[in-house]
């Protein structure tokens, strides 16, 4: 029991409210969600950006894919996205707001506001 | 056609993998994928934290659930998470970064740093 | 009187703490003192950076000084980075840190932390 | 000789333009004129206001002059401001901004945008 049902879970395709459950659970469990106000995750979201960007911060132009990054600095890189999206899912549940119907809704509103060029 | 497969896709639950195909697919219709380099797309989140943040630097500590928040003050929130999270998604992809399976490690390892306080 | 004393200041150089007695006085004219708080200070200050971010978010590599950038492109830049700088001092304030006594002993220790390569 | 000069600034008040050209020697005395760059900058600099708001990310809301603050955690404070500064008056060089002017400049425009409100 406990979490390790994480694991088993990467084996299917996972949603935004998958991984917002389970950020709620692992609040609750460790009596977190006291901290847990809007601009508390807000800010937090913040320092994981910029630790996003320290990676990116003297490197010039990165070719897409990463072609000469070693696998810690990927998987480093993989850390801090995650961190990211992590405080971003949590920020969004604490203030009511459905992440994955909005950010559909946007890209409905994005394709509607910029055509596609097409003949 | 076109893009008329977004709105049917709101009914199911949507894994980050989906979000990112769209994504592709939106780029690649727009001749949009020149632009959509590592720093590029960083920078552009950033511009995304930052319209997030606005929308929280006058008001002091705000309550979980926004109670007292009109309607459109919770669609434009939707729509900065929703924003933040697009870019997000699109520069793992870029980056070859497979952001769902990143973040689930990232959780297992966080369940690992931060035990839980069970009796 | 008002303000105009603003723009006589140009001629000699401004000090940090000049222009922190400005913004000092420019919110209590307009009684925004209640406004202040350092997390609404710093929460703004983050929009800023996202605005100036804005700014190079689809460039690619830029060249040290600009040099294809039109007049209100950099003027646009200067007050991106004002805002910014503006927002740092008033939280400095706001929190009672003298910045420019900070970055001078800041950049003492980095001198010290990253010596000169001298022959 | 060396940079025994940097200590010797702090008794008198420091210019954004003095702090310019500490930080252009520091660059070139270490052979990094190379890394800096616009992006690079801009980059650097939003690490580091990551870091800055991870020191308010856990708070709640936080009053003016941080009564409650030990000495070591004011002190940290102001390395992270220092650090945003530093980076920010480099930043503004490296495009040919003069940053106090532009500041200046911002001062007067908000000034006649927001007038104050006096009987």
């Amino acid at each position: 029991m406990g979490e390790a049902f994480i694991a088993e879970e990467i084996v299917k395709e996972i949603s935004l409210k998958d991984i917002s459950k389970k950020l709620e659970e692992f609040a609750q469990a460790r009596d977190w969600e006291k901290y847990h106000s809007p601009r508390n995750l807000l800010l937090a979201m913040v320092g994981e950006v910029g630790e996003l960007s320290e990676i990116f911060q003297w490197k010039g132009e990165v070719a897409k894919g990463l072609p000469n990054w070693g696998d810690s600095d990927k998987e480093h890189l993989g850390e801090e996205l995650s961190d990211v999206l992590l405080y971003l899912i949590r920020l969004s549940d604490i203030c009511g707001i459905d992440l994955a119907d909005a950010a559909l809704k946007k890209m409905v509103k994005n394709a509607v506001k910029y055509p596609a060029n097409r003949l």
